[in-house]
């Protein structure tokens, strides 16, 4: 029987545990990345784990979430980033250098390799034939250690891409129509692999565009094969070295399996609050149009930013529509420079941005009361433009020019011939924005400002756990609902007894007091519950609340590894409509903890408030087990390596 | 006897009052600018006093402060600021056209002309031989609305430049090296007039550079003649129609004359914290450099951005430095864009930001604790740029380039031959960014959004004015202290409640709270109080807090006229001494209040506390006498219009 990408790729990189669906595994990870906001936090942790140099093949950090720098915290932060990558053999790019992920792909990444990396579009690597895989800080932590990754060996579903797109159609409308068929819990535990004599026809940024949005899915990961698209790219970077290919087997085995026909497509939207509330433009209508926003990883490459500058040239942005360009690095701004490009987006009007995250994750460019934003990026949570009211769509690049342009939601389509974009056989190529580690890390001082404060460290499992059931939330609740990231509290992800004030606050303003004032307790959620960002804020700051426990219909992978890594208990109900006995305030118990959860698999957890059992499952493994046990990764890595 | 150029202009517009140093004068208003911070304020008074169509020549609003918009509010004031000029006669210009003084300059300036800016740096303009004054935002919605604009008939100092500039060495030493001679004071009452052989060989944007600058001097304004070069620099601007020669005669009489040799300046640098400590950067030494941000209403032009652009052509910004640049205007940046300059810098590592004010506001680009940055910026304030204990140093964008690349405080004499920029003979005209107001106000329909609150408004003076002393500050307190003005507050420059709450928190954190408890009072100052930027967010805050009088040693002119305009009591020492008979918490009281202002010139206030009398001088007009008693200049304004 043959092999898919995925089972290649992990088969190539296994330490331990089955390729087995469910099973857990681990690996290890030749390149990790981390960027400023998730950071901060993951490199406190790999110095609190004492390895003095990374033992992968290439770590990188970035920065480019934090990059507005309200306050002193940012500039520190990245004092503190430069100077501790320095030390510990870790490569940074410079502000202004890009997005993490676009970055990474056009400079670092390569076919066949495995990647992890604190952000959760971290399967934008995808494209170019990676492993790349989204997790907390901690778990990078632990891979720049050389230690392995753990995970569920994924279930493999094949997209089968058959066709090709018609003009104005672009990666993004196929992204959103593979969200629209699976929605946004359609990807957990899966790896999203695509197949097919459609992807011939697609660039590697096109398909970084795709497996960046996986993310959405709720998937592991997204992989393309690396072929001659593949080697075309790598050898415009310089690096043509770097590629292999690598394809699927053809009696590959696959667990699942769809097809979408590109021939079909229609230029399409995600709807407000979600990004698989898909629809088709057309089928929206011409909606007024108050932002748009074009960039973030998801559509910040070369090719996307010249549609929009063909798109924009000679025409000007409608009065009452405010249009901010972010293109997705230096390389890529450099060109648009260069070729005047640029200088057309600029005359029409848009408003250029620093090639960063930007308005993605809600630093800067926050639309009007109730104002309609058009976003090219990968999410569309309710507030997370930094306006509670707003209404965000997402949209291609093509689809946002347009629409920019005529002040409504527009079909591109209406606009007559679709601009071609040849892929460059060259690019501009000058990493003089990415310093390379120090030679010997010891003579470094790694800089630390006064917004690094200590992190929660939590301890060992008691016998008896024990609290109150202190929020009840419902279904796919997101980290932004759990750590809200915008511009005010961006800064201080290194700081987390001031971000656990705002823990959960979208929900309930009065959350963090009561857990305080509690002792802390159990959170109730429902399914899907963490879904969205990697952050592992959303779970250090329920840590720091005293957080003992999170019972939910459903988890999302990245948020449910986070809570573990935290020490925090995953509980799932056995059955869901247990849901409805416990209420906000009842008093809930664990009693022998230690040995339930030794035991495996389901425990009981006793409501006293209502006097009744409710049986719950524990999908963790044996060493995830320990680690609970022992009162979180940080603590199991250091009892491990005694 | 023959007239110097301010006597030309005034002359031209005089309304009442008559030409002679200290006395008040009114003048006609032909254009008016504001920007979003002080606009809001200035068009929600301009609506209160219900002149249905401006009466100027030009009246333009700029977007170019709250452009970070990390919260819904700044966008909702963009368009409350947008729809209330378009029903008003008022042009737009929309967020990313540009910093309001470069872009007046380039687009609408014209000399002999007469523009009133809600903005401290509007004397820009005198770069182009207007008479360009800053103030606050209800005297030029009084402006607007056709009205006179009152000021004191300033001395008139001259400014005898002779020789010319070396390589390397530019405008902003010029102005630096008056701010030596003269002090942060020198200008107070004062138009400082440029003349002299060297002036022939500075551009317009580099006068502009000088007269920007004029407001750290506490000038009323600063002004160079109107000759060929700015003949040419308005033909370039495709303008050539709005030149007229405007030069002094030959027998004209100053008040005051300095000289300055140019052949004799070196590069200079304004030393933390305030723009007249100033010395060679050669004296100061190659101090190590975190950050370097280039660019603001003083210096981002297109001839200080291409000399920025040559000087980082195929270099590297050090590793440990940010380079920030924002170019001045879309006009700028899209020249950049297509000249291969603005390429020439992201490719040196250069962070490129919004055209717009940026970090020189404290809007973003916070330095790191201790850093030092060196800024081609007006202000270096202590924590104006966001960090506390940031070292801020202004310098030229020569030093500035050369020192992101050397990452240490360079002259740039060191570099070898300085670049040689071509004035070009045309500029990129595209007005594409500035919106007409619709032909029939009516139909527009204004839109405000849940951020703008009823502001603050004086009642009649009482008969006697009675209160605490509720602060006592030092020498040289800023409207940075007065009304703080970061990235953090800016958004709520339409919600005076909120912003009350900081009134001179950085003096006292506790100055609001107990302003309120005690039911307002009175604020006790050293001399130059009010100096800085034109915000009668300085004014009106403390009148939110109750205040009824301010006691000083001196005040800077456009806060104290801000002052007048809230019907807020002005008063200096006549004995300086009597500073220290007052200390916080003394009851003050003034006796028939009303009579006393009336009887005019100086009044006597009781310290009830100590039981002593001090006499206190008031220097208003008539008119400003009035106004007091009516409760500030929209009452006095309304009461008028009956």
């Amino acid at each position: 029987m043959g092999q898919n990408l995925a089972q290649k790729i992990i088969g190539d990189h296994l330490i331990s545990g089955e390729m087995k669906a469910g099973e857990e595994i681990s690996i290890r990870i030749d390149q990790t990345l981390t960027q400023d906001s998730t950071g901060t936090m993951a490199y406190l942790q790999f110095e609190a784990i004492g390895i003095p140099r990374v033992k992968t093949k290439k770590s990188v950090a970035y920065i480019d979430h934090n990059t507005l720098q309200a306050g002193f915290e940012n500039a520190d932060d990245h004092k503190y980033i430069q100077t501790v990558a320095s030390k510990h053999g870790i490569y940074f790019s410079r502000p202004g250098n890009g997005i993490c992920h676009q970055v990474q792909l056009e400079r670092f990444g390569a076919p066949g390799m495995t990647l992890l990396g604190s952000d959760s579009h971290t399967p934008t690597g995808g494209g170019i034939g990676m492993l790349a895989i989204g997790a907390g800080g901690l778990d990078v932590a632990v891979a720049m250690g050389g230690g392995p990754y753990y995970l569920m060996m994924p279930r493999v579903c094949k997209v089968n891409l058959k066709g090709s797109l018609k003009p104005w159609v672009s990666a993004k409308d196929i992204i959103l129509e593979v969200l629209r068929v699976l929605s946004v819990k359609g990807g957990v535990g899966k790896v999203i692999e695509y197949a097919g004599e459609g992807i011939k026809s697609l660039t590697v940024p096109e398909r970084a565009t795709i497996t960046n949005m996986g993310a959405e899915l709720g998937a592991t990961t997204s992989i393309f094969p690396s072929d001659e698209v593949t080697r075309e790219f790598l050898k415009a970077q310089g690096r043509e070295a770097d590629w292999t290919e690598l394809l699927p087997d053809t009696d590959a085995a696959y667990e699942e399996e769809i097809e979408i026909d590109l021939t079909e497509l229609r230029p399409l939207a995600a709807q407000p609050h979600s990004p698989d509330n898909v629809a088709s433009v057309a089928e929206i209508g011409k909606i007024k149009v108050d932002q748009v926003a074009i960039g973030s990883c998801t559509n910040s490459s070369y090719m996307d930013m010249m549609k929009v500058a063909k798109i924009l040239k000679g025409k000007t942005v409608k009065p009452d529509v405010s249009l901010v360009i972010s293109p997705g690095s230096k390389q890529v701004l450099t060109m648009l420079a260069k070729n005047g490009a640029l200088a057309d987006m600029v005359s029409a009007g848009a408003r250029i941005l620093e090639s960063a995250c930007g308005p993605c994750i809600g630093m800067g460019q926050a639309p009007a009361s109730n104002a309609v934003s058009l976003r090219t990026f990968n999410r569309n949570f309710e507030g997370r433009s930094g306006t509670a009211s707003a209404r965000v769509y997402l949209v291609s690049p093509e689809v946002a020019a347009a629409s920019a342009v005529e002040g409504v939601l527009t079909d591109p389509r209406d606009l007559g011939e679709a601009p071609v974009i040849e892929m460059p056989s060259s690019f501009e190529i000058d990493d003089n924005m990415v310093i390379a580690p120090a030679p010997e890390g010891k003579e470094v001082e790694v800089v630390r400002g006064p917004n690094i404060k200590p992190f929660p460290i939590n301890s060992e499992m008691a016998e008896r756990v024990e609290g109150s059931a202190l929020i009840k939330v419902g279904d796919n609740i997101t980290t932004d609902h759990i750590m809200p990231s915008n511009a005010k509290l961006l800064p201080f992800r290194s700081n987390i007894p001031y971000l656990a004030e705002f823990c959960l606050t979208p929900c309930d303003a009065e959350f963090p007091k009561r857990a305080k004032e509690s002792g802390g307790g159990f959170i109730i959620g429902g399914s899907n519950y963490g879904q969205g960002s990697s952050r592992e804020h959303a779970a250090l700051a329920p840590l720091q609340l005293g957080i003992k426990g999170v019972l939910a219909k459903s988890f999302a992978r990245i948020h449910m590894a986070n809570l573990i890594n935290s020490g925090i208990i995953p509980m799932t109900f056995q059955n869901e409509e247990d849901y409805d006995k416990i209420d906000e305030g009842d008093r809930l118990e664990i009693e022998n903890a230690r040995e339930q959860i030794k035991a495996g698999d389901c425990l009981t957890i006793r409501n006293i408030t209502k006097n009744t059992d409710i049986r719950v499952n524990i999908s963790v493994s044996g060493r995830q087990t320990d680690m609970l046990l022992a009162g979180g990764l940080l603590n199991y890595t250091r009892k491990q390596s005694k």
